[in-house]
């Protein structure tokens, strides 16, 4: 019943997109121009995702037959039915994270362009038609991640098989988050440097070679990879939470169904909230939004209530839930403290901008670092709250903690359906602002989607701050899974069982310091892959301006197509050694240290991940809000020495919150699927 | 015997201190402007260290009295008699610690007139000088520590006691650090801004006001605070020891008595070394370090095998501090290759300046996130090989495999006396040469200067990678000695023991997340406070050349001393809070999660301390290299665009090099002392 219920929520959301989509495809299209550049904008898109795709799809392949060899348990051992399962699992996560990144893309490029059109029109239509574009992707992600664990769940009968399909959704996530963050920012510093700096052009002066790039950026970055990456995030969140259930439950049982409740009831919280939404007369984008995702909050707790009841599922785990869902909205509350323009830190980072870039950048560092308390402090606090809720001042076992833990993560992400959709309204409208301007379609069509884009900015710091606290709860649950894992292979095999890991043991303290120096390590390749691939399309750029006759003058068109097949190579070439960095220094570490060392890692992983995510999206967001508030005109304003200093502030911080940050999210979660899918191996040919 | 040797080992380091501090006050000085300069220098350092230690006076005797009432027992539990020892241990900590600044500042500002003055002479000796100028802040730190160890234990026979000594030296030298490390940036700082960038006059030219107040933070940040950072390391590492000697003696044995032969003979070796370095006709400053170093480590690999051999130590723990030997040499070496200028990422970074100051910073912070890599790897491995060692493949107890980690740090830090002596030789050179600038002394004693202070820049870089990751193994051991010190609370109160911290305990978790947190907010505290204070020396400059007439034209005496107390007061009234927040929270932590918490919370703090430290300071070190590579003449060399962007770079990392990066070593040991003396607190009265 409950994963009946979970199937006809998917099937809902699916069917609600599919109205969304057409209902955008029917709005006025009539402007030649916009349609013109609309049009490059998404060969250009999905030229890069048919690129990154075919690549990716050997990589899939390859991680497949390594699978079907080895995983969960050698073929010499006689794995390979098992092996097949997880294989098949694999794959069709994999499939399903490329599906929802590629749905997304397309249908987000199909609403930028009726966005800036609606824009000439009016805000309400503009705002609505941006909002459902967006709202496809929430339904589209959020649907085929319910489906896809319910139809694992269905067929194998067996939670340890929703960590393959978590891990072909994640290791995709990986690829699609860090090459799509190389691609865009790498198009953004370029478009920047050359246009608004060297040039003096705006922003979206459709003479600047790497403008089409930028914008296609914005596509394959923000909706595809953000889409990837939390259809990953979602669905590790369920795997984990339905491992230990099944622990608990000692198979499929009542804990088991609760986890496909509350999806399914978050996931119809959301298409009700989703619904709901609308820009009243004179009302503001940001209200809209914000009270779209109210609503969408108070459903899933009125609704998980009643669910409960009626189920007669623990409440205990309802309140864990609970906890996660109010902590999540507290850490997003804090982030966007740290990034508003109305508060101290963005404040006084643009005022100290005066005083030279190098004062911008010290701020930027030292306010980004200081973010990171709140943040973590909360996913601690939710941590300690949800397991003393479920078990109780007294401790019980390892498993129950943990399940209140991976309760607390199912409910901060039970609205993510609303997230996505949010989240995927930032780049639609950043875009149509861009097309507005390019196409000429005058002052009014500006001022609202400058209104819509500034809307969309103000819930995206918010947003990237819950996503950020609720993958932190994730991966301690999936630390929680990986220990079920061992276990259960540890018994298999008579070896001694493991009970934690103990930070005094020297392996997992080993562990916890290789696990900290990787998403360090991780992040500073794809940065730098940024500026090399910056550098290269910087050439570029340079060397159109120099052989094209009249580009400068307006009278020649520029080659995009150039611009986006270098970025998008580059991209190709500089992602692949960072993603398998951080799965093969997991296994070197197994296989020197065995599980516990492993265990150390994961958690050393986590904490230092978790540090350098938020310092780096916090950061970057808080550069980018500087430079926005000194072009409004203060502190100097546009042309001032303040403002060149923030520009360089804000090209720091684009790479560290577009690029690596985000990345790391999804970093985390591949290395902690790996390790629980490859435990068997390190419980048999470990060196200590 | 062995408390005798240690007795015997500091009194010869004391001798050869003043006999070293004669040799220096005896060569020539009679230059009249280089000696007023230099008094300049030496009044100011002065006025900077009264004020630092009149404040910090109050800030001990109200720890003291709080460790009378509360440490380790509470006075209504009859603590009183022990609270008294422990507050003893922990004045002479602090008065140790203090004086030992003192003297090292004395003397290198007494060495930096003479080591000027002696270059105009030639390279011999003007090496000479500088070397033993910093080998009296060697000799004096290490004997210093290692007499007051053995003091507490000849007096009080309870290694308990000597984390009390401990703490006094690193509560005072954290806000030594600190301190000294905010007013050090903030001098330098509005010195080059305000000099360099907006004047172009030269880097120590004697108009700018800020230029006293510069060299002055060049002693009290680089000599007096490194001194006390080291010397705090130093008795860390030897406390951790001790403690977990005594636990596996049972008492005071063969053990604690191997921990007191092998600081002796470290400092036997290290006094050696000192008398035996020499610069030879023709040779280069950088080869003469190194080699002392070489003689200083083979002569310790010799003797400590001959002790061990003489006494009837056990060898797995001489080999398990030769591993750490070991280790500490390669991550200096590392960390050497993120820094050097001969290297890639420095080239790099410099030839990136080109394309403007956004790509140097992220070229600087992306190298120095790599850079964490090898050095986290090889405390790991240390810790994980010592272990293996000392315990075989079978895991012993936990106290066996924590000894054997902390036998690696003090197999590290046991030639810290040279280790200080080559890096109080780099601010005493870098100051000869500003002395040689503002005293026009001539381009050949300019040219030896300049020569002497590269050599002291590349050793530098090694000796910080050294000096992190003997903090990270000793730390590592004080975590072992926090659990030693639970357990013997525990087993006190007849309550249940603590085996270790089990990362999936969520109160550990919860630890681990907050422990995290703090090195990032302490560290941010630092810089704001670098950029707010800095912003005010900047105004009394500028307010100086708009208000003393004939200054610019060099006519007219700036105020010095203006710059210097406006330096002081800001840098003293920014370092409290940061030293007391991480404090304060180590509390909050302990009541809220008890002892598990803590144990998390120092793990956390470990882990993301030495990530940052690491970061930082390489960061800051390679910034600082690719602006000289520059300036040398490289990528369009000094005015050009690459040069502006180098320079930035350099001003962003000044203070993450030299303010937040180095003290977070000392918080990591703050605090870790702390948890270790308070634990009877946490075990009684937490909340859950």
């Amino acid at each position: 019943m409950a994963l009946g219920l979970a199937c006809i929520a998917s099937l809902l959301a699916f069917g609600l997109a599919g109205w969304l989509n057409s209902w955008v495809q029917k709005q006025p299209s009539d402007n030649q121009e916009v349609n013109r550049i609309g049009s490059l904008i998404q060969q250009g898109a999905r030229t890069f995702l048919r690129r990154e795709y075919s690549i990716l799809g050997w990589f899939a392949l390859g991680a497949t037959i390594l699978i079907i060899l080895f995983l969960p348990r050698p073929f010499w051992l006689g794995g390979i039915g098992a092996n097949l399962q997880l294989a098949a699992a694999y794959v069709t996560g994999a499939v399903f994270s490329g599906l929802a990144g590629y749905i997304g893309m397309t249908v987000a490029t199909n609403s930028n362009t009726r966005t800036a059109q609606a824009a000439a029109q009016g805000m309400g239509s503009a705002f609505l038609t941006g909002f459902r574009g967006g709202a496809v992707m929430g339904m589209a992600v959020v649907g085929a991640s319910l489906l896809g664990v319910t139809a694992v769940i269905f067929f194998f009968r067996d939670p340890s098989i929703t960590l393959g399909f978590s891990l072909g959704a994640s290791s995709l996530a990986l690829f699609a988050k860090a090459g799509g963050g190389i691609f865009t920012k790498t198009a953004d510093i370029a478009a920047d440097l050359v246009g608004k700096v060297e040039l003096g052009i705006p922003e979206d002066d459709p003479r600047n070679p790497a403008v089409i790039a930028d914008n296609v950026g914005d596509n394959v970055g923000d909706v595809a990879g953000m889409g990837a990456d939390l259809f990953d995030s979602h669905v590790a969140s369920l795997s984990a939470a339905l491992v230990l259930a099944a622990a608990l439950d000692g198979g499929l049982g009542k804990n088991v169904d609760m986890v496909f409740v509350y999806g399914a009831v978050g996931l119809i919280s959301s298409i009700i909230g989703v619904i709901a939404a609308r820009l009243n007369q004179g009302g503001s984008p940001t209200s809209a939004l914000n009270s779209s995702t109210y609503t969408t909050t108070g459903l899933y707790v009125v609704l998980s209530a009643i669910a409960t009841a009626f189920f007669g599922f623990n409440w205990l785990y309802w309140s864990a839930a609970m906890v996660g869902l109010i902590v999540g909205t507290i850490i997003g509350i804090t982030s966007d403290y740290f990034t508003n323009d109305a508060k101290s830190p963005v404040q006084q980072a643009a005022r100290l901008s005066g005083q030279g870039p190098a004062f911008t950048i010290i701020s930027g560092i030292s306010y980004g670092l200081a973010s990171v308390f709140p943040a973590l402090v909360g996913i601690g606090v939710a941590a300690l709250l949800s397991f003393v809720i479920t078990n109780g001042i007294v401790p019980g076992t390892i498993t129950d903690a943990l399940f209140g833990i991976s309760m607390a993560a199912v409910g901060m992400l039970s609205i993510v359906g609303m997230v996505i959709s949010n989240d995927a309204y930032g780049p639609i409208v950043d875009n149509a602002r861009g097309l507005v301007e390019m196409a000429n379609l005058g002052d009014k069509a500006l001022e609202v989607t400058d209104e819509l884009d500034s809307a969309g900015n103000t819930v995206k710091a918010i947003t990237k701050g819950f996503a950020i606290g609720a993958a932190g709860l994730t991966v301690i649950a999936l630390l929680g899974a990986f220990l079920e894992e061992a276990n259960a292979v540890l018994a298999e095999h008579a070896l001694p069982l493991v009970e934690g890991f103990d930070v005094m043991n020297p392996a997992v303290f080993f562990g916890l310091l290789v696990g900290a120096a990787v998403p360090a390590v991780f992040s500073a390749m794809l940065m730098l892959g940024v500026n090399r691939n910056a550098d290269r399309l910087v050439d570029e750029v340079h060397r159109q301006f120099r052989e094209i006759k009249g580009l400068r003058e307006g009278k020649a068109e520029p080659q995009y197509d150039r611009c986006i097949t270098i970025a998008t190579e580059g991209a190709l070439k500089e992602l692949i050694p960072a993603g398998l960095m951080a799965i093969i220094v997991t296994f070197v570490v197994g296989f020197i240290g065995g599980i516990p060392a492993v265990g150390g890692f994961l958690a050393g992983n986590i904490i230092s991940g978790l540090l350098l995510a938020l310092f780096m999206s916090n950061a970057g967001g808080m550069w980018d809000n500087a430079k926005k508030l000194v072009e409004a005109g203060n502190f100097g304003g546009k042309g001032s020495d303040a403002h060149k200093a923030a520009v360089i502030g804000d090209t720091v911080g684009d790479p560290c919150k577009d690029t690596a940050g985000p990345s790391i999210n999804t970093q985390i979660t591949v290395v902690s699927l790996v390790a629980s899918l490859a435990v068997g191996l390190f419980a048999l040919f470990s060196l200590f």
